[in-house]
C-alpha cells in the first residue's frame, strides 16, 4: 500500500492492519495472513507483524474486542420471511430505533419451517448478537430454542407472532379487533352470507381473527354457517381454490373476508373469472394492508397493522430489555396495538366503489 | 435444573452450559453468568464452574471456536431491501444451496443508502460472516467498505447491482436484451411512441435497459423523442408523477415502458383515472415480474429475472470462489443470465386484452 494513500477507516479500532502494513513496508494482506498465521508467510515476517501490532496497540480483530467487552453492538431478528411487507416494515421500524443507539440489525429467516427457525437461533447466537427479537413460525410448536438466548443473558422480544409459552415480553396487534371491525363493516354494507378464510395451524393471530368473524356474527344475530369458513395455507392460490369451492355452494356467499389479503386477491381473480363483480354480486376484504391491495381493481379493503410503529415499539421495549437485563428481572409486558380499517372499493356498496 | 430432563442440544459444541450446571447442582444461568465473569457470582461458585468446564472439556462458546478454526459457517448478504420480491427470491435461491452445504445466513439492508452500507459491512465483519454476497445501494459510488471483506481473507460475490471496479465474480441478468425485447414487443404491437421511465442514478441496471430501449428504437428505424425519456426513483408515486407528465405533451405517447414495475403501476392507475384504456389508447410494460404485476387489472407485461436461479448460480459460484479462496487466486468471472419476456394483458392490442 502506499503512503499516500488513506488507509479506509476500520470502526471503532483506531489501528488497521493498514497501518501495520504501513510501518513494515509490506501489503495489507500479507499482514493480514501473518495475523492470521498462514504458513504461506515466514517465521521472521510473522515475528514482525505481531511486534509491530503489539506497539501499535492493534486491536486483531472484532471478534476479540467482543470476548472482551462481551457486546457486538448487533441485534439479531428473526421472522417467517422478509418478502412481505409487514415483515420487511417492522424490521425497518426496529432498524430505525436500533441505528439511533448505533445497534446495527442482521436478519435471519425461518421460511415458516420449525427447523429452519431452530437454525435461525443458533445462527444469531454464532453471530454473538447482543439479543434477538423474533417473530414464530406458523409451524413451530415447541419453544425451547428461543430459550437458549435468554440462558446466555441475551434478551429476547417477541412481536406479532408470540406465545405465552416463553416468558418474554411482547407487541402484538389486536387480531380480534380488526377482524370483529372488517365483518361489522360488511354488515352495514348489507352482507349476511359472509365466508372466512382462515389457518389451521395453531398461531393465535388467525384464531383471534376468527374469533373476531364469530363475534360480529353473534353480535349482529346472524346465523353461523360452518361451510363458510375455510380453511387453507392462505396463499394466492388458495385463496382462488377457496373461492371455487364457495362458488359452488348452493346458497352463495355474499361476501368473503380473506384473513390474509394474498387469499381475498385469490377470490378476487376467480370472482372476476366468473364474471361476479366486486363488490356488488360479492364484497371482498383481506387484512394486513400489503400495498399490492391499493393496486387491485377495485382496490382491496384490509386491516393496517401498523408495521413500523409496530417496530419501533419493538425496539423501544427491547432496549428497555436490554438495559435492565442482568441486573433487575424485569417483568415480561404485554403491549397490544390497535388495528385500522381501511376500506376500499371491493367492499363499499353504498354509493358503488370507490377507490 | 431436574437431572431427569434432557439438556438442550448445543451446536457444534458437545458439553454445554447444562452438563456443568448438572454437575455442580446449579442453575445453568449461575453458570452463564460464572463464566461471564458475572460480579454478582461469588468467586467461589466462579471457581467451581471454571474447573467443571475444564474437567468436561466445556468449550465457552462459539466465538472462541470460531477463533481456533476461523470458521463461523455463516454467510451474510447485503441487499438494498428484502422488501422487494426479486431480492427476497434471490435470497431464497442462496439459502437453498447454502442451507445443503450446513452454512447459515444472515442478511443486512442498506436502505440504498451508502453509509447504512457501510455499516453492513462491518456488522457481518463483526458477526464474522465466512463470506458475503452483496448486491450494490443505487447511491453507491465509492466501493472501499466491499474491499474490506476481502482484505480479511473473507470472499465476496456481487449479484444483479454490481461494479467492475471491484474484482470480484458477479452475477447478473442481460437487462440490455430484456428491455430490448419488452420495446421490439410494443412495436409489434404496433406502437410508434413509446416512453421510457429511468432512473438518473449511475446504476448498470438502468444504463443497460435505457440502452436496450435506445438500441430497439433504432432497430426499428423509430426515431428517438426525448421528450418521451422521464427520469425518476422508479417507484408508484414516481410512475404517477412521471405519467401525469407524459399526457400533457402534445403528443402523447402510445406505450410506455417503465425501468421499473412500480413506476409502471403508478402509470396504469394515472391512465384508468384519466379514462383511458389499457392497452387499447396506452399499452404498458414494467420490468421485474414483481408478484403483484399480475394482481392488477389488467395484468402487467413484465420481464422475469429468474431471481430464485440467480441466487442459485449466485451461490454455487460463492461457494466455487470459496474452496480456492486462501490457496489460489480465483480469476473473478462475470455470469450472465438472459431474462424473459412475460406477455399479459397491459399489452397485448392484437385480439384484445388476455389474461
Amino acid at each position: 500500500m502506499k503512503s499516500n494513500e488513506p488507509a479506509p477507516v476500520a470502526p471503532r479500532n483506531k489501528v488497521t492492519i493498514h497501518d501495520i502494513a504501513e510501518k513494515l513496508n509490506i501489503t495489507a494482506s500479507t499482514v493480514s495472513r501473518a495475523l492470521n498465521d498462514n504458513p504461506r508467510i515466514s517465521d521472521v515476517t510473522k515475528k514482525a507483524v505481531l511486534k509491530a501490532a503489539k506497539q501499535l496497540n492493534y486491536q486483531p480483530n472484532n471478534i476479540a474486542a467482543a470476548l472482551r467487552n462481551g457486546k457486538s453492538y448487533i441485534i439479531g431478528i428473526i421472522i417467517p420471511t422478509a418478502d412481505r411487507s409487514f415483515f420487511a416494515s417492522v424490521v425497518r421500524g426496529i432498524e430505525e430505533i436500533a441505528n439511533k443507539l448505533n445497534y446495527k440489525v442482521i436478519i435471519s429467516q425461518s421460511y415458516d419451517n420449525y427447523d429452519k427457525e431452530v437454525q435461525t437461533v443458533d445462527a444469531l447466537l454464532s453471530a454473538r448478537v447482543d439479543g434477538i427479537i423474533a417473530s414464530i413460525g406458523k409451524n413451530t410448536e415447541n419453544f425451547d430454542h428461543f430459550k437458549r438466548p435468554q440462558e446466555k443473558g441475551i434478551p429476547l422480544v417477541l412481536f406479532d407472532r408470540t406465545t405465552d409459552d416463553l416468558e418474554v415480553s411482547q407487541v402484538m396487534i389486536d387480531d380480534y379487533l380488526g377482524a370483529y371491525k372488517v365483518v361489522e363493516h360488511l354488515i352495514q354494507q348489507g352482507c349476511r352470507r359472509i365466508a372466512h378464510f382462515t389457518s389451521p395451524k395453531k398461531v393465535s393471530i388467525f384464531k383471534e381473527r376468527l374469533r373476531g368473524y364469530l363475534d360480529a356474527l353473534r353480535d349482529h344475530e346472524i346465523p353461523f354457517d360452518e361451510s363458510l369458513v375455510i380453511k387453507s395455507n392462505l396463499q394466492l392460490e388458495d385463496g382462488r381454490e377457496s373461492m371455487k369451492q364457495l362458488l359452488k355452494l348452493e346458497q352463495r356467499p355474499d361476501a368473503v373476508f380473506s384473513a390474509s389479503d394474498y387469499g381475498a386477491m385469490g377470490a378476487m381473480q376467480v370472482a372476476k373469472e366468473q364474471g361476479l363483480k366486486v363488490p356488488q354480486d360479492i364484497a371482498l376484504a383481506g387484512f394486513g394492508n400489503e400495498p399490492f391491495t391499493s393496486f387491485s381493481d377495485p382496490a382491496l379493503t384490509t386491516v393496517d397493522q401498523f408495521s413500523l410503529t409496530m417496530g419501533r415499539i419493538t425496539a423501544e421495549l427491547f432496549f428497555e430489555n436490554f438495559k435492565q437485563s442482568g441486573d433487575n428481572k424485569l417483568v415480561p409486558q404485554k403491549t397490544v396495538l390497535k388495528p385500522e380499517l381501511i376500506i376500499r372499493g371491493s367492499s363499499l356498496k353504498g354509493t358503488g366503489p370507490k377507490k
